[in-house]
């Protein structure tokens, strides 16, 4: 048996921040060093953070990342550091030709080449470079865009006597890639950087794969992917070890940060592997033992929903220089929940709630949101919509009269909360967090520039029966009332005119969000639908409703996306659009 | 010489309406067979419109695609009719693996591999099929999130004498592509088809290239593309036949639908061609002559410009089911603009004015929108914000007291204009057009939910200086003033505060406009903005203020894109970014 003790760097970096994500980077390398590792391992493009996006256009951002890049090898010592980054190549028949129906306006022919690479490096010096084989283009990944696929004959580094193969992402999830040619190859050992965002599901998805990949390598997979929230997008990071059987040996704790010390142990064949070796000697150095590695257990799909809203909600807001938020507490459900996540995310001190109360709205809706600010110690104030829903009525109504009106009238009043809410955001500085569900997103069930209003959309991926199974958990895991519960047994409302109910409207959420699923997450037809056993007026209407909707999803904020098939980068539909069916 | 008689249908298909299509594509034929056409060509993926985006994920889509194909081969005769769609092949190796990561969630895998793809087809039978092998995945294009590149043997069809090869746009982009080895297989003649969207300077682009692929191919080419708007993208058709020696012999009238039918003049050889050859028979039918062919005159840039601002926006209204927009007049000069626009686009009796006078506003202001609307015919009613105004200011008045909240207070104002115009728009079913230019984007230099708001902006991608160039361009075509001379003359201000002016926020437009050519459009750095020439204090103001603003940008109106680099599909950057330089 050969051991080899492996970092697992499951850092948040910050897209765009190349000194900070330096910093962050040679932080964990000393740390790593002072553990006596062997090897440790950075996510994906952790230098520039994931995704880049269009930045990766810019021929100076790619120099910088370069130099960044730099610092980071001359920081190097004994431990050797895997860590990923934008490479640039030469000029290729690839870039000069692919791009040239753009030839004429933009200068993106002034591009080199790029890669989705991994740096090898250790004392000081850049010792190989793998380039990513596989270049998701699909859901919210756009690769090819960016990236030529790496061709290069494969190599292995020889480190504390164990044979290292390294690979990306993408390269983990397809059999007979690159992960097999490298155990072919005589890999002992294949590390895996990753950056793959979160949804419901994928991690178990993951450990299937990297478990299938080490059987197929015949060879140890050590995974490592970034932790944090960038726009849409949720890293949980669920860093692992699997052996060469596909057994876990270790799992990270998901969406927290952190370094990860782990001896995997390597039994020893006499086999000469067939690939190149690049020989990494470095001395063994005098280390103490580090914990028995640990699997750490898997969390219910209500709490990883739960840590995916509440890390990509506080990232995007400290991320974005904020400190602080404000709601419009309404007294109902999707507020609750949005007020609870938000107060988890920043501290009660940073959260606002207002109550906009209107001519329509019921006493328990007032006195619901403040139970529900009390709960959760936020500060909160009542300003009543009725002197400018007045002026405003009066205003439109030489325009109105004869007419009937209202719809247009509802939405007034939902405007209005907006104005009040960005007035607030606009003088103290506050982000206003939209409240909107995914089921009302999905059939357009808001006002644009009304209840659509905000900078992030903290649910806009949840659907309305996950709202209640999420605040249900949330008074659970607290053993008390955060969102009260009349605010869970009371019929759902919009409370723009009288006695208004959702299912007024709508069709029950028990009926409505499965149809959603199949269509919105499913790509099924209408049809399909029918045939899975839905009503079919029902569905053809739902369908429409969708489709209808695009144009107001299109002016939303962005959220964190905890779904396989979330409402931005993975759902690209038109909005002139006349397919129904 | 031979010769054979081309139809170019530069039609304008919706995306998804694949009835319609069929519709438009039969009468096309129907028109090109009583003209005696041998081949008619018909723009790329025109049976579901470009660019049909996720609709192509939809099992149901593709196969209903096919169905719409079935019925229009069933309907071909003697003329050959080539027509783009999209192909669905087998499952294969490539749609297995490259979507494995998503294989856990939405039924990805279910999808077949698909082409984009070229049907040849007459005498109701489908002849062959020719697969796009240039993929364009950067700028506005995504085509690799959806296809495969065809890599099958090339073929000839001899048709009326004349050995005619087929292409699909991007493939005559790039030197040794599928066009020379069509020709080097001896093509006398190649069709290409396209969805090839306009920007200014395309025209002369696209143009240039046609030239060296014929001379490389030693063929003519018949080139065809699609009119109309399609969300952003606007289409400006610009087909044409250029002869083998690279001298156009035909061009269409660009932004215009229609079909075009050239007599070509093929000289014979006695060469065999060396690429197989299908032979599709058809009786040379008796014709009467056809009208010599012309080659239409070049627009200048700024008429160009106007053609696409008025299909563009005219296309988005009928195409999403409107016949009437609302638009704020606030008597500056983007405003005007818009409404010229629009009432060129859908008449004068479509367009609904509104002025909206303030505290702050002048009087100028309210005569120079009046004259516009009477210039331009068009109705308009005045509402006055300051009831609400003072309502909203002292509902936020506990909340404001003892802070200075000068620009919360401006961004009231403009929001309340939201509130009103989409007060209208709810009630009588007018789309709302937004009238804000891309140098005010650019910057942020605009109020969320409030002068941000509209279903479409017009003028999104038309700079400031460009937007004082459309509207003199605009009366000396009219030969009267549409735009009053007042409004082109006074200086930009919002007044939403006394005296205020745009120059007291903004470097003057002369000076901002070029600095942002030169970063949005051009990806350069501020280092090299600088270098360029620029004061070093505004570019890395400018610089800071265009990132901060992409949130903004994230929840704006979709509008047609007239410059090779739009803010939308083709500049794809994060908001949480922290890179500066």
């Amino acid at each position: 048996m050969a051991s080899i003790r492996v970092g697992l760097a499951q850092i948040n970096p910050v897209v765009g921040d190349l000194d900070g994500n330096v910093d962050r980077i040679l932080a964990v390398i000393a740390s790593a060093e002072a553990q006596g590792c062997d090897l440790v391992a950075l996510p994906e493009l952790a230098l520039t953070g994931y995704p880049p996006e269009d930045l990766l256009l810019r021929p100076s951002f790619v120099r910088d990342t370069r130099a960044a890049l730099d610092r980071v090898v001359a920081a190097t010592r004994r431990t050797v550091v895997v860590v990923g980054f934008p490479e640039a190549g030469g000029h290729d028949a690839h870039a000069s030709t692919d791009h040239a129906e753009n030839a004429d306006g933009d200068g993106r022919g002034a591009i080199a080449t790029l890669h989705n690479s991994a740096a090898v490096c250790a004392e000081g010096r850049l010792l190989g470079v793998y380039r990513k084989r596989a270049l998701p283009n699909y859901s919210v990944f756009d690769e090819q865009r960016y990236f030529v696929a790496g061709a290069e004959p494969l190599a292995l580094f020889r480190i504390a006597g164990v044979d290292v193969g390294v690979s990306i992402c993408e390269d983990a999830w397809s059999p007979e890639g690159p992960i097999a040619a490298l155990g072919r190859g005589g890999a002992d050992l294949i590390v895996n950087i990753n950056a793959s965002p979160f949804n419901t599901g994928k991690a178990s998805a993951r450990q299937s794969v990297l478990a299938e990949r080490a059987r197929e390598a015949d060879a140890a997979i050590a995974y490592v992917n970034q932790v944090g929230g960038q726009d849409e997008l949720v890293f949980d990071g669920d860093s692992m070890v699997v052996d060469r059987a596909g057994s876990v040996v270790f799992r990270a704790p998901q969406f927290r940060a952190g370094l990860h010390v782990v001896d995997i142990e390597i039994p020893v064949e006499g086999d000469r592997p067939s690939l190149p070796i690049i020989e990494i000697p470095g001395a063994p150095a005098h280390r103490s033992p580090v914990e028995a590695a640990t699997v750490a257990p898997r969390l219910s799909p209500e709490a990883e929903v739960w840590e995916a809203l509440v890390l990509g909600t506080g990232d995007f807001v400290r991320k974005n220089g904020f400190t602080d938020v404000v709601i419009g507490l309404s007294g109902g459900i999707d507020s609750a929940l949005v007020a609870a996540i938000a107060t988890e995310a920043l501290g009660s001190a940073h959260v606002h709630g207002v109550l906009m109360p209107s001519r329509y709205s019921s006493e328990h809706s007032i006195s619901d949101a403040i139970a529900l600010a009390d709960n959760l110690g936020i500060e909160h104030r009542t300003i009543p919509i009725e002197p400018a829903h007045v002026a405003l009525m009066e205003m439109l109504a030489p325009s109105y009269a004869g007419h009937s009106i209202g719809l247009a009238e509802e939405n007034l009043q939902s405007r209005l909360r907006a104005v009040i809410l960005m007035g607030l955001s606009n003088a103290f500085g506050w982000l206003l967090l939209n409240t909107g569900n995914k089921s009302e997103s999905s059939v357009g069930y808001s006002t644009l520039y009304g209840d659509s209003a905000g900078g992030y959309a903290v649910i806009k991926d949840v659907s309305k029966l996950l709202v209640y199974r999420l605040c249900r958990q949330r008074n659970l895991s607290a053993g008390r009332e955060i969102i009260p519960e009349s605010v869970l047994i009371k019929p759902p409302s919009a409370e723009l005119r009288p006695d208004q109910r959702d299912d007024q409207s709508l069709p029950p959420y028990d009926q409505l969000d499965p149809i959603l699923a199949l269509y919105v997450e499913g790509d099924r037809s209408a049809e399909e639908i029918i045939a899975a056993g839905h009503d079919p007026a029902t569905v053809e209407r739902i369908v429409r409703l969708v489709d209808l909707a695009e144009y107001k999803r299109r002016q939303s904020p962005p959220g964190p996306r905890v779904t396989a098939k979330g409402f931005g980068k993975d759902r690209r539909l038109p909005i002139v659009n006349r397919y129904r069916r």
